[in-house]
């Protein structure tokens, strides 16, 4: 097999020889979008709605339309890395990271050439994720406004939610509000099941999230109606099972939310989303 | 003159060739630190201490020390790169950025090879900065915790609310927490002269400010005392005069609030702190 490959800037070329300028404001900033999704035999899956998320991201940002960030450009990078790299047969994790590029200036200079990269790689189910589940810890932690609602670059504040999570020896972070309402975890969005049915927990600050979506659509049509609405991290604590949903990961079922279990993880159902979520039509 | 260089991992090399891996996590999550000083004719200055936040900033991400990161190599490159750039003779703006380089996972993995870069370059100061001063414009926003008290390459959330203000026709946000409390600017921190005397506005999320430290201690030689307490954006708006401190621009004086002009810029005295701030002893 030869060497791996990444598009940068609509170009592909080895992974070993990609490089971005030290003074590209994704790395000096932070300043950029990015979405990862995942591809199964070739397919990535809800390419077209990370893609739109992606777009939106950047006109927030106002970061500049280019033709190496076009839709069907990224799609075609996708489709070329997953076969330039192997990956026609398997799960494998695609990114898109997009940036302002090269500019000077604190706020949102213009900057006529954006730095668009496409990486397409292995990927396999971290431990714990379809069973017991994954341990929550909560994490009081908040982005102002117009960065929550985007994929921003700007991610450490997600990775220091997960250390601390890792470091209470949970596997993932529960992100809260100053007032203990539930935002997203660190890596994922919540579906939550009360005594009252299926909720998915919203909030003003939370990144509208796509396989969420869409698990919730599975859901409904399957005759389980899922309100949407906020939630405090206590009726979390009490709920009968919680999934936490990704792209890459799909459905993790939580074991436990602060170190109390939760009485089921819903595993059945859990296989059957996961698996309407593999299919095309998903 | 010769083509400017920086410095990365330790090596000089021509600035348009210096190139970083688009996997590195500064790239991909702004995961890492950095530090912006001022240079005068060859001298960076406050360098000791900036290279300690930056030292604190890297422990507190579990970033690992390396040899290119020690203080004496990032002195020894400001050093090289102010005089390869010709920058011995001028005002100059030197950063460096740290980065935790290649590793996969989120959470802080441990990465043994950190990405520093050290570049030099010229520095103007901006429009307004020594008169008439900055309009000021009030944002909410608010950092996490493990991210606001470190100069976080993650640093997205200060460009959205320096933009914030830009479009509502000012120079500079005045960042508040979400009871209005005041916890810094977007690039810098605030000294405010009320009815009482001087205050330096702190909080416990905000970055702890090298420029700000020096110029209470000016201010307290002279024998005006500074007192270091929590402030909200309403006493702010009614004082007398503030200023703005940062590591590029020293003392930029404050000429309005939220649209409402303060009664003095204390220009006189601003100038005075500015030239104890570049003196060798500042």
């Amino acid at each position: 097999m030869n060497a791996p490959q990444v598009v940068l800037d609509g170009v592909a070329r080895p992974a070993a020889e990609a490089r971005v300028s030290p003074f590209d404001r994704g790395f000096l900033y932070g300043d950029g979008v990015f979405e990862t999704m995942r591809a199964e035999s070739g397919r990535v899956l809800r390419l077209d709605r990370h893609l739109l998320r992606l777009r939106a991201g950047m006109a927030a940002l106002r970061i500049d339309a280019c033709p190496a960030a076009e839709p069907a450009a990224l799609a075609a990078a996708a489709s070329l890395l997953l076969d330039a790299n192997g990956l026609g047969g398997r799960t494998a994790a695609v990114k898109v990271v997009v940036t302002r590029g090269e500019a000077r200036g604190l706020g949102f200079p213009q900057s006529p050439h954006p730095t668009v990269l496409v990486t397409a790689e292995p990927w396999e189910a971290p431990a714990r994720a379809c069973a017991p589940g994954w341990r929550l810890h909560a994490v009081t932690a908040l982005a102002p406004a117009p960065i929550a609602r985007q994929k921003a670059l700007a991610y450490l504040r997600m990775l220091a939610a997960r250390q601390e999570a890792l470091d209470a020896g949970a596997d993932e972070a529960l992100v809260l509000d100053a007032r203990g309402k539930v935002v997203e975890t660190a890596a994922g969005c919540l579906l939550v099941l009360t005594r009252r049915g299926w909720v998915r927990p919203v909030h003003p600050l939370q990144l509208p999230g796509i396989t969420v979506a869409a698990a919730a659509e599975i859901l409904r049509a399957r005759g389980l109606p899922v309100a949407e609405r906020e939630m405090g991290a206590r009726e979390l604590g009490r709920c009968r099972a919680a999934w936490i949903t990704s792209a890459l990961s799909l459905v993790v079922p939580v074991a436990s939310v602060a170190g109390r279990a939760l009485p089921s993880t819903e595993a059945g159902l859990a296989a059957e989303v996961r698996a309407a979520l593999l299919s095309p039509a998903g």
